[in-house]
């Protein structure tokens, strides 16, 4: 199981903050992801990693609808971006939404940080632990949240799919 | 468009005249082909290619149903088998049949031999063509499978789908 927590932040003072907590970088990711239409809990998403020329195709089950934080991920890399939406597509999947952003991804013990640079919703940053403990891992979000100086007023449950939705619509 | 005439031989002497043809042998496999219950002429399939450790997540739309030699194909290699074929059942596919077969791939020129001992059916040897003009790409498998001594009486118009059936459910 995937457990995270989303904060609204703002890209370079919580890059400052992570770097100075001691975080390791693990690396940058340019990111391009293709949301389909699939009826929630359910996520169906192909994703391209620009920069390391990689793909793919993943399955999320949302544990806990509307919080969104609990999440039952099937991911595999796939040898072609475009070949994997369009066999989505001629499958009668429709395209819902396409997310892009920069990211920058760093590690602290069981801890993984997402600092995303979403186009058109600004920054945001995901605080992940995998486990079957739910309890225990948002324990250790939380304490490294309030390190941060991150709190309750600054989470964002909202997916990306379901933000980028309102601009759109807006 | 992969163009494809299937034709039922017996294995080892299909294998010989092959050779004899001065085909270059390319490599061998031993697949597991997991088929799901798309409508025709859609085919869903997810192939682990066991002895190279590979797999392939593919769809096909059949461009002539009921002949099946015109098909549409979009294929993607996948990082892992188990987890592609879990996300297509969490997608709400289901598996119809499984076909595991042993393939050896020769090619001459533009044509390309699969010769399949296919477990429960027995000897099949597709003679395959890539290219947009069927009528040509048609010609120059006939003209090899009159050279391989396979004529009309040979031609097994069925998918592997539809003759397992046909095994499983008589």
């Amino acid at each position: 199981m995937e457990i995270e927590v989303k904060f609204r932040v703002d890209f370079e003072d919580a890059r400052r903050r992570i770097e100075k907590l001691g975080a390791e970088f693990v690396r940058e990711e340019t990111q391009e992801d293709v949301y389909f239409d699939v009826p929630l809990p359910n996520l169906l998403r192909v994703r391209k990693v620009e920069n390391l020329g990689k793909a793919f195709l993943t399955y999320k089950l949302i544990e806990d609808p509307g919080r969104n934080e609990e999440f039952d991920e099937i991911e595999v890399e796939v040898s072609d971006f475009d070949d994997t939406v369009e066999i989505l597509r001629r499958l009668g999947f429709e395209e819902d939404v396409v997310v892009r952003k920069r990211r920058l991804v760093y590690r602290l013990g069981r801890v993984t940080f997402e600092l995303n640079d979403v186009e058109g919703l600004g920054g945001f940053l995901d605080l992940e632990v995998m486990g079957d403990d739910v309890k225990e891992a948002k324990k250790l979000i939380w304490e490294t949240a309030s390190r941060l100086g991150l709190g309750r007023e600054d989470v964002e449950p909202r997916l990306y799919r379901e933000l980028l939705r309102g601009v759109r619509g807006g």
